[in-house]
């Protein structure tokens, strides 16, 4: 009867992992003692990498980032600690090393990122600061304060939060991983498999080099699985094993107005104005339950298969909850579940500006006015067909598409002028449901926790997956740490710390895994 | 013939007055000759004026720039100077003084404002700073340079530039009118009317306490006429008097979203985007050729009358020339003139935002989107009437409107929610082009040019020439000084010092009209 749920179905397939699994619990049990033992040495690691600056723009910052994960990995004996380099030149390095074991069949590489969003410190909470990390009692949006620095033999609480961009967006990833090892390695433990560790720097990027990082260092990162450590644990707080993610891709919008601003007295009701021509761009892309009204955006889509369909059956059902939580009266998606709805290609207005609001807003009919996209995509889409089904909709909205800044004569011949610029981006990825590796991985996540596992055929949230598939035929699952209130890519990015301990735990089991 | 041209016509108005004005040549040669002498002076003044910060949210700022404009005009021999205060306390004064003519039969106010619109630095080009003023051989935008500070002695050009916040809009005002009258005092020429002069301290601000202010100082303000000097000359280049003023008023609007920033990925199809949702309501406010499509939005207007309407065809079109100047293919208004436009209302938008663009855009579903909308108004509307039918449309797209941030049960009450907050604003205003008075500015300002005086029934900026009528029951009218293309409001906003030069002679010539 085990055996016929395991071949069948996914609340089964969790249920018998909690029957099956023999919890190493002397294993988990000293890893947990060890980090009791440790917790202010681990935060104040993490405190030291969280304060180096990790977006894209600050190359710098960057590089410090990797070289101070690489310290922290040798410290942890980790062995052929190392950057890797692409063959583009100033591209942010990879970080790896290795732990060997002999007599171990498998090898598993553990994945996260050190690279974060772009902030807007000027967003941030009052007290905050992107690469101040700052603790706080609990979420600032429910009433936690901000705390002072840790005074040596404080007690912390495992629902303290540590505000800092990467702080659950990933560099939770790189300290669950590489301190989990830390705790199983320190407490005696001794990993099942051989490990490898890969932390990348161009994630939040749209991980443009990670092909061609990928292919050249296919040898060193033979293995047979990568668990990827990125994104949030399910809403009802239970942890999940993720078996892909959609694809990706930016794509910003420049609409263009007078050459100069003007006097919106002098000249209003008769120079165009950008900022209008973007909102009936934009207003034209969706109809009023969020449906995307672009030609053909939901071709394409591979459906889910019939385990992946019954496995979104089973995930619990909180929409109710996080909606109320969020503070909005109805979801799009005309009475779709989020989790549904995840699993469609979606378009996103990621940021919109022309000119100034607030103090700063002036009487002016502005120049350009600018958008931002983000197209997600699912199994079968491609992130190159997607921009043209946009670009062919904003032609028929009677502009002219232009890859640059429109000339003079390109001016003095459209009414509308568009510059429409994507970033890199990469497709979608889903590894099968019922392989073993994925039920091994799923078991050993499950000793961890007494909850069942959130088992999601698709992230909503993207990772460069397609392309591990594509470059090493790497089969792929992401197992999570962070809490999902983290703010993540936002202002006042946050990690609950329990969270972040909880994770260790469970890369360490992943480590051992049977 | 000449009276009959007079009774019915404005081009003829205008080639009346070029034929009757027995122009003063020696006084207004004399206060050239004086300019000439002494630009080293008068720039050296302007530049120190024009480097203190004189925007709303800068109150001390406004205050210095007050009181060094008292301190201008005690040095040019101007009486009773001093600085009227409102009622309301910590108000921008505006500044007062008067110069008697023994047996005068009239009395002159001359007005303009000394505060500016709000900057935003980062927009500036590399090289300026809104309160640094700075030289420049020509209009950057058409390929002039910036110059190094200016050497004694060295030529100074008359299209050289200076660039500053209110370089143009209306410190311009406030020096051509007392270095108009220092030219004319030290040249031995001698005012026909008693001159009095009020420079206002909030009218980028929407004039909030001018009411009050002139209602406080009613007796000290008696007068004949205001003569308003703000606001650019025609784009022909041509010198021109403005018979009235839009009137005008911003309305700032917040659409909601979930309280706390999403990742795109995770939430994206789910939660609503406020973005999209202010990008549909804004595109539902105009048609394509840009006509307001709110219900009622054209009513109230009062049609121009015959001569109005004669005015305006005698407007010299150079409507295609901007329009190639400034780079768009087609302006809104399906084909009407810029200056028929400008004599209906109209709806603009002034600045729109939500989250970021460019380097510091991130994947987030945000949580608010913001834009400010500029209303303008033609005698007939009123400016709270306007305002109201605005919300009554946004409420037929399905919005709850509020005045105030919203509360947790509005939120789960709610779909679309928007915040609305109206600012101050005044009314439209329009003097009668056949007042004897309006004739003998034309006259008079006719005598400092060749070419005919545009004649515009009304500017399409605005002023609260309605508040002068409401509170004192004035007769205004509006001559200009600043180039067209000066960039008031915006970054880059400038003065063409020839511009200033010859708004010297005209203030001179109205202080010394028959």
């Amino acid at each position: 009867m085990k055996k016929l749920y395991l071949l069948t179905g996914l609340l089964p397939l969790a249920a018998a992992a909690l029957l099956a699994a023999a919890p190493p619990a002397t294993v988990l049990t000293k890893v947990r003692q060890y980090r009791q033992r440790h917790e202010h040495e681990l935060l104040a690691d993490y405190t030291r990498l969280l304060a180096i600056p990790n977006v894209a723009a600050d190359t710098a910052g960057l590089r410090r980032t990797a070289t101070t994960i690489a310290e922290l990995m040798r410290q942890r004996g980790i062995g052929q600690v190392q950057l890797l380099p692409a063959t583009t030149p100033g591209v942010a390095p990879a970080v790896y090393g290795e732990v060997r074991v002999p007599g171990a069949k498998r090898t598993i590489v553990f994945y996260a990122h050190y690279d974060g969003q772009p902030v807007n410190p000027a967003q941030w909470a009052p007290g905050l600061s992107p690469f101040r990390p700052t603790l706080a009692s609990g979420s600032l949006a429910s009433g936690g304060q901000l705390l002072p620095p840790l005074a040596p033999g404080t007690a912390i609480s495992p629902d303290w939060r540590i505000y800092a961009r990467g702080s659950s967006d990933d560099k939770a990833g790189v300290m669950a991983i590489i301190s989990g090892y830390q705790a199983l390695a320190q407490s005696g433990g001794r990993p099942t498999a051989n490990l490898k560790f890969f932390f990348e720097g161009e994630e939040e990027a749209g991980s443009p080099h990670l092909a061609e990082l990928l292919a050249k260092h296919r040898d060193l990162l033979k293995s047979d699985l990568w668990i990827i450590c990125d994104g949030p644990v399910h809403q009802s707080g239970r942890k999940q094993v993720v078996f892909g993610a959609r694809g990706d891709v930016n794509v910003a919008l420049t609409v263009y107005g007078p050459k100069r601003p003007l006097h919106s007295g002098h000249y209003g009701n008769w120079a165009p104005n950008p900022a209008m021509s973007l909102a009936r761009l934009l207003g034209s892309m969706k109809d009023s339950t969020g449906r995307v009204t672009i030609a053909g955006f939901y071709d394409d889509v591979i459906p889910l298969t019939a385990t992946e369909q019954d496995a979104l059956k089973r995930i619990p059902n909180i929409d109710d909850d996080i909606r109320r939580e969020l503070g909005f009266a109805r979801p799009d998606g005309a009475g779709q579940s989020l989790v549904e709805l995840i699993n469609q290609p979606s378009l996103n207005i990621n940021g919109m500006r022309s000119a100034n609001v607030g103090p700063q807003a002036a009487n002016v009919i502005p120049t350009t006015a600018d958008a931002v996209l983000d197209l997600r995509l699912v199994l079968g889409n491609d992130y190159q067909r997607q921009i043209a089904k946009v670009v062919r909709h904003i032609e028929r909205q009677g502009f002219f598409v232009t890859r640059a800044e429109p000339t003079d004569a390109e001016r003095a011949r459209y009414p509308r002028l568009v510059r429409v610029s994507p970033a890199t981006g990469y497709n979608a990825q889903r590894t099968a449901m019922d392989l073993p590796l994925a039920r091994s991985v799923v078991q050993a996540v499950q000793t961890t926790v007494g909850q069942p596992v959130v088992l999601l055929p698709t992230s909503g949230g993207s990772l460069p997956l397609y392309v591990f598939k594509q470059e090493l035929g790497a089969t792929t699952l992401t197992v999570p740490v962070a809490n999902y209130d983290n703010n993540q890519h936002a202002e006042n990015e946050n990690i609950r710390l329990g969270n972040l301990w909880d994770g260790m735990e469970t890369m360490a089991a992943l480590m051992t895994m049977k």
